[in-house]
C-alpha cells in the first residue's frame, strides 16, 4: 500500500521503517527537511509539502507535536486536505486535545476523507520495536480500515469509540498515571522515612489495595525494581516534560468541559516545578526527587 | 491457648469467635460492658478491667479505636502492663500512629513483655470470614510467636520489619489507596464527560499504565464492575470516615517525620469535605460523588 | 469625538451611555443585533459589521467576552482592521489572555493602528456609575491618547507598561484575590468552628498580618460587614463564574509561561466545583459556602 | 509585682528585661539552666523547678515551645500547679493548640488559679522593643487582670474571647498570612514572567482587590520594598520554620474540628518542602524562592 507519512523524528522515523518492513511504499514529509533525507536513503519518496505528500497515496498518517501543528498540517493552504483525494483514509497519531481532533476530522469528512485519531503509548522503544499501543477514535468502519496499517507499527490496536476518543483515552489514562506515580513517590518516601525497608513496603503494597502500575511495574524508588529508570538514574523511559505536556492537555480539556480534576491540576503543578528544577529530560518517575532531601 | 482480648464490637467480636473456633479459650474486656456480654454467652470469660483481662493468660490481643485508647489500655493504672505476667506476648491490632506503637512497645519491653503491632485490612467482612490481612511490626522471633495466633483470625500474615512498621505499612498503603481512588474518580468522570463510555475507558486503563486496584478491582463509577459498592449505592465496604481516620493518621505521621505528602494532604481534605457533605458512612469509593454534578 | 463601540450588553451599554454623556458620538455594533437597537433609540448610529463600525470613526473601543471573539472581531474578513483607517487608535477592554492581546496588537500595528489593551475592574455597578478602573497596556504615547476617552467611562486609568500588561495586571491581581478570598473563608470558618466570634476574629486579623481586601472590605462571613454580598445572600457583586473565567485565563497564561501557580491552580478547581454545585451566579465571596456544613 | 517567669531564650529573655524595666521583680526558671544565669546577673532570682518558680509570686508567665512542654510545665509533679498558691493568675504566652490551652486552664481553675492564654506576634524584634501584640483568651475579669502586666512587654493587648481563643486567633491569622504570602509570591512571579515590572504590578495590586499585608507591607519580591527581608536576602524577620510550626498547629486543630482548610493544608506542605530544601532559617517570605528558577 502507498502511504503518505508526515511528521518525522524520534517517533516518526522508526514508525516509517516498520511500515517499510511490512511491505508498504512511503512518501514522507517534515517541515525540517533534514529529517526526511535519512528516510530517502532507506527507500522513501520525499514530498515538498503536506499537500503533496497526501497526493496520490492510499492513506495518510501524521505524527505531530501539538494541536496547532495538526490544524496547520491538515487545514492550511498547503495542507493534507488540499492534496488528498476524496475517500483517502487519514490517521492522526499525534497526542493533542480532543476538540481539535474532532474539529479537524469534521473538516476532513466534509471533503470526503474518513479520519481517525490514533495516539500512541509505548515511547521511542515501542516505536522501534513495532510494539506501540494505538488508542483509536473513529467510526467502527474507519477503525477497521485503519487497523491493518496500524498493525504494521504496533501490537495493541484498541477501539475507544467515536472520533476524539483516542485522545480522551490517552490523556485521561496519563493523568491517572501521573497522579499514581506521585502517590507512589509519596508512599515510598514516607514509609522509608518512617523506618521501613522500601522493598518490603513495595512488596506489601503490590499485594494490597494500594498497588498500581507505578508501584508494581515502574517503581520510582531506586533499587526496588531492576531494569526501570529508577535503577539507572532516571535515564530513558518517558520524559517528565512529555508527561507535563499531557497534563497540560488534560487539564485544558477538563477546563473546557467544566469538570474538576483537583489532583490532576496539582500533578500538573508538581511536574511544572520538577521541570523548572531541571529534571524535564529525565524519566517521569524522577518526580520522586521532589520528595527526597538530597536532590539529584 | 488462653487469650485475653480487649476491644470488642464490629471487628473484635467476630475476631473472638474465630479464635474460639480455632480452639482457644478467651477472656474478654471492653469499657462498654454490654459488648462483652454477648461473648460471655458464647463461652468467653469476662474481665472487669484491662489489667485483669491480661492476668493469667498466655497472650493479650487488643483492637482499639485510636492512639490515646491504646496508650491508656496498656499504660494506665488498670492497664494491661499491670496485669500481664513478664514474658506474655502482646499483640495490638489497632490502627494507630507508629510513634505511639513504638512508645507503648518500649514500655512493654521494659516490663518483660514482647509486643508486636498488627493492624488489619479486610474490614468487618474479613473479620467474620477469618480472612483478614495482618501487617505485623516487631522482632522476627516475636513475629513468629504471634503468627499462629493471628492465623486463627486471618489469611495473610505479613512481616513488615521492626515494631511500628505494621502501622507504617498500613497507613502508607491506605494513603496511596485514597489518592488512587480519587485519581480513578477524576479519570473516569472526565473521560465520561469528554464523551467516552466508562466501561470502555476502564477496560483500556486496566491494560495500560493507569491501572490500579481502584480501577480494576473496586471501580467507583456506577455500572463498570459488578459486586462493588459503586453498583449498590456505595453501601457496605470500607467507610469513607474510616479512610478519613487513616488519612489523618498518615498526614500526622508525615508532619512528625517532616516529610511532604502533597497529594496525601489534599486527599485528607477531600475526604473531610466528603464526610461533612454527609457521605461518611458510605463506602470510600463514593468520593467520586464529589466529581459528579448530581450528587447522591 | 466619533467613537466606534463593539460588544454590547451588561457592561457595554452603560459604558456607551457614559460616553454619550461626555459628548461623544457613537456608532455601535454587536453580533446580537437586538443589543444595539436599544442604543439606537438613545442616539447611537448602528453598524452592520465590525468593519463598518470601525469605518469613519476617530477611535474604536471593544468589549468582548473571550480571546477568540477578540481575534475574530479584529482580524476576520469583516473585522475592525478591514474598516479602520490607518492611524485610528484601538482600545480593547475585554479580559483575555495576554498573548492574544499582543498578537492582535501586532497585526493592528502592521496596518498602522496603535492599540492598547484596557481591561476593567468594577463590574456592572462601576460601568453604570462611570467609576471603572482601567488597567492599560501599551506604549506611553498610546496610553496618553487613550486616557481622556477612558476617563469618560472610568475613574482610575492605570498604565501597566507595554501592550498586554493590562491583561497581566488584571488576571494576576484576580488570581491573588481568589486565593485570598478562599484563605479568608478558611480562616473565618475555622476560627468560628474553634469557638471564636467571627466579628472579633475579623477585627483582630484586620489589624494584623493576615489582613487583606477580602477580610477588611469584602468579608465573606455573613454578618461581619454590612453592605457586602455576604450580608444579602451573596447577591450582586462579582459573579463566581466570572472569577472562574479569570482563573482559567490566568492558569492558562501560567502554563504557557511555564510558571507554577500551585494555589492558583487549586483555586481554579475550587471555583469550578463551586460553579458545578450551582453557585456560579452568586457573588464570588460565596465560595465560603464550600466550607460550611449547611450549604445555601 | 513579683512575677514567676518560665521559659527563657530569644523571646523570654527580652520579655523579662522589659518586665524589670517596668519595676517588677522576677523569679525565673528554664530546663536549660544556662539560659537563666544571664538573667540572674541582671537581678532576677533563680528557681530550680517550675513549681518553685511559681511559689510565692503574684503571677506566673510561661513562654514555651510546644503543647507537650506546656502540659508538662503546668501539670507535672514539679509543675506550676504544685507551687502556685490558689488565686495566682497564670499567663501562658506559648503558641500551642487551643485544646491543650483549654485543658490546662481547666486543671488550673480546678486548683483555684485563673488562667489566660496570651500568644504573641511581633517576633524577637517586638520582644526586645516591648512592642509585642498579645492575643488573649480568657474570662473578661482575668483578661483585665493580665492586661497591665502584659503592657510591660507589649503594645497591643487584644481580648479574643474565652480561654483558648488567643491561640485560635493567632494560628488562624497565621494560616491566612501563610496562604496570602504564597498568593503574593505566585502573583508577583507570574506577572514578572509575563513581562510586567514587579514594582508596577505591586503598586497596582496594592490599590486594588488583591492587596494584602504580604503585598503592601512585606512584599517577598526582591527590590519592591525597602527594609523588608526580601531586600536583604531573607535574613531576619519571622523564620520559615516558625511558620511551618504554626501551620502544623492550625492544620491539626482543623482536623480535630473536622473543618476543611484546603489551601491551609497545601501551604503547610509547601513550607515543609521549603524547609527540607534548606530554607527553614530564612524569613518566611523566602517561600517565593519555590517559584523562582534560580534558587538561592
Amino acid at each position: 500500500m502507498k502511504i503518505g507519512f508526515i511528521g518525522l523524528g524520534h517517533m516518526g522515523n522508526p514508525m516509517c521503517r516498520n511500515l517499510l518492513k511490512h511491505g508498504h511504499k512511503l512518501k514522507v514529509y517534515d517541515v525540517v527537511a533534514d529529517l526526511a533525507r535519512k528516510l530517502e536513503k532507506e527507500g522513501c519518496e520525499l514530498a515538498s509539502s503536506a499537500a503533496e505528500c497526501a497526493r496520490g497515496v492510499e492513506v495518510v498518517i501524521t505524527m505531530l507535536p501539538s494541536s496547532p501543528h495538526v490544524r496547520s498540517v491538515y487545514l492550511s493552504e498547503y495542507g493534507v486536505l488540499k492534496g488528498a483525494k476524496s475517500g483517502t483514509p487519514l490517521i492522526d497519531s499525534s497526542t493533542i486535545d480532543p476538540l481539535t481532533a474532532r474539529d479537524v476530522a469534521m473538516e476532513a469528512k466534509a471533503r470526503g476523507c474518513p479520519m481517525v485519531d490514533a495516539p500512541v503509548s509505548g515511547g521511542v522503544g515501542g516505536a522501534e520495536a513495532g510494539t506501540l499501543t494505538f488508542m483509536v477514535g473513529g467510526d467502527a468502519a474507519d477503525y477497521e480500515a485503519a487497523k491493518p496499517i496500524l498493525q504494521g507499527m504496533g501490537k495493541n490496536i484498541v477501539h475507544c469509540g467515536g472520533i476524539g476518543n483516542g485522545q480522551v483515552a490517552k490523556i485521561c489514562n496519563n493523568m491517572m498515571l501521573a497522579i499514581e506515580m506521585i502517590a507512589t513517590s509519596e508512599g515510598m518516601t514516607l514509609a522509608s522515612k518512617l523506618g521501613m525497608d522500601p522493598k518490603v513496603f513495595a512488596a506489601i503494597v503490590n499485594t494490597s489495595s494500594g498497588r498500581c502500575w507505578s508501584s508494581d511495574t515502574y517503581n520510582p524508588f531506586p533499587g526496588v525494581l531492576e531494569n526501570v529508570p529508577a535503577s539507572r538514574g532516571y535515564s530513558g523511559g518517558f520524559g517528565a516534560d512529555l508527561m507535563l505536556k499531557d497534563l497540560t492537555l488534560v487539564t485544558d480539556a477538563a477546563k473546557n468541559a467544566k469538570q474538576p480534576v483537583v489532583l490532576g491540576a496539582l500533578a500538573q503543578q508538581i511536574y511544572q516545578k520538577h521541570s523548572n528544577d531541571g529534571h524535564g529530560a529525565k524519566d517521569f518517575s524522577s518526580v520522586i526527587l521532589q520528595y527526597m532531601k538530597e536532590k539529584a
